[in-house]
């Protein structure tokens, strides 16, 4: 944090294996990682951002990090980012990558990101690490703007297990290199960046929902017709949350009075007797509550929707015109396997 | 609730297997049950409390409870409790009964209670459903009052798995045949009567968290030393619901950095360099953090505590004189085997 006080960064450096928290010799182990970096890539050590994951409360040794640092330095390379993105896994069985270009007043700029994340993602992307850089040509407030409203409606509303971490981190660097005119206000050039940047972060968030520690299945929550946005995220988020939509997601189980459950106990104000919920998948689409009812309908249909592997639950509170998404996944036993001896 | 406003009820009437919630009929089932009881059992139908527990947003089918009410009536007995007490069951695994005698001014009376609930315990005692009688002589405000302070250090400290129902319900009917001295203000009496409760819904709502789905594990989490109660509550609640540190109680892996991880985020002012914490059980007891840094210790004793089937885990805020206690239990691939597929 103090070394992004001015806004401007030019290195990041992360660890993974071992949080570096809990720990007395916490702050000085990062302080020391970051003066590692600005030695070894030649730029100031409060221009270096630094993120560690992994195991809670056992010191970091510095020695191996101290050793390899150089060679890390040496390695640098346009095409580094495979290995970048894969080296800051842990839980993760899937490298999380994605870039796109935007057109900025006729000039091509790049968003590329790489994220890590698979647990404890709760209630806002804990345990996650995202780190973005892109040539446009952009102010540090513009920036911090962009970032904040994507990961808003993106990370932050992104579930695996109802669980909060220690360590979380997004963090972008823009280098101007783009050549754009630079963007220092609102405008159709920030409006192009901010939205090229959502859909880099939710293509992400996305990737980290399915990859959920044990994960068999992607669930989309989309929330239609709440009274305030608010409210329509907490029901979103609600529905992904909730440990027995996420086990009977599992079970391809249409115990759709789960969601209604869900639904119900999120924490905003609206009538439950407009309430509608359809689940989808690529194999069709079916009816499942109205007026906030259970509805009859075909388990053999239902069965085979669920069987996908992504699915979409549709919510119509019917009662206003805010709207949100929430990301998350199913519950299964390898989520307990991958988490009942963690760190052997 | 709306048989309960005058403070008195006669019967109490159950059915496991169907919540009767999220259904456009729900209300005039739960009438009609209540005047099947009135008609069978002899009592004003507005002294008949209604309880359902099952599956959510299905239809309550009226034929087979009108079949067979005159004949559990008839069959109401003394010694029926063991009967009564099985058949609330739904996921739940053993039977949770209990009866005490208090002495009250020299007259001896009697609490006895049954419950039933193994899922969705939380955040306040839901899906739960405890009934609770009494021969004391007390009136209906000092029971209430008795009643909510209890259920308040008990029912609502456990937590099974994060999620939260739509049924719960504890009732408490007092007969007065007891013959003591009418409670109906605080004083001895009262303070007899209210630990002799206490006592009897803490042992009901370990039982409840020890017969959690698919637990293999009581876990109860002690924290002392708190600047506020509801601090203490909060840190208590945070550590046993954690996805991660059920897990790890599962695969008795002492991975001691999430129960940290759980007190940091408990949604409470407090300062973390001064937590200890301690793991216990019969094998024996071991530190894992002082001032809020995590310790060496010994993995091999950490791990025959942790295979023990009652935890302790003890946290020392060391900066206050409040304290809580809550009750949880281990997550399993049981739990999610229960869940993946609980209607069939």
């Amino acid at each position: 944090r103090a070394h992004l006080a001015d806004g401007y960064a030019q290195a990041m450096v992360c660890n993974s294996g071992n949080a570096n928290t809990c720990n007395a010799d916490g702050i000085d182990v990062a302080n020391e990682m970051c003066r590692l970096v600005a030695a070894a890539a030649g730029v100031p050590e409060d221009d270096v951002i630094v993120a560690s994951t992994g195991v809670i409360g056992q010191p970091l040794p510095m020695e191996p990090i101290a050793r390899a640092m150089p060679g890390l330095a040496a390695a640098l390379s346009a095409d580094g980012a495979q290995a970048a993105a894969e080296a800051i896994m842990t839980t993760d069985l899937r490298v999380k990558q994605i870039a796109v270009e935007a057109d900025l007043g006729g000039v091509t700029a790049r968003i590329g990101a790489m994220a890590k994340g698979s647990g404890m993602i709760q209630p806002n992307m804990a345990t996650m690490l995202c780190f973005v850089t892109t040539d446009a040509a952009i102010s540090p407030s513009m920036l911090h703007k962009a970032l904040f409203s994507a990961v808003d409606e993106t990370f932050n509303m992104v579930s695996v297990d109802g669980d909060t971490s220690t360590n979380d981190m997004v963090a972008i660097m823009a280098s101007g290199l783009a050549g754009n005119a630079p963007i220092d206000a609102e405008g159709p050039d920030f409006a192009a960046f901010a939205s090229a940047l959502r859909y880099v972060l939710e293509a992400l968030a996305r990737e980290v929902a399915r990859d959920g520690e044990g994960a068999t299945k992607l669930i989309t929550c989309r929330v239609t017709g709440a009274p305030d946005q608010a409210g329509a995220r907490a029901v979103a988020k609600a529905v992904v949350n909730s440990p027995l939509v996420k086990t009977m997601m599992f079970g391809a189980d249409a115990n759709s009075g789960r969601i209604m459950c869900a639904i119900g106990y999120a924490p905003s104000d609206f009538a439950v007797d407009r309430v509608e919920v359809r689940l989808a998948s690529r194999a069709g689409e079916i009816a499942v509550c109205r007026d906030g009812f259970g509805l009859p309908f075909n388990e053999a249909e239902a069965k085979k929707i669920l069987l996908e592997k992504d699915i979409d639950v549709h919510i119509a509170l019917n009662q206003g015109t805010f709207g949100a998404v929430a990301w998350g996944c199913d519950l299964t036993y390898d989520y307990v396997k991958i988490n009942g001896d963690y760190r052997s």
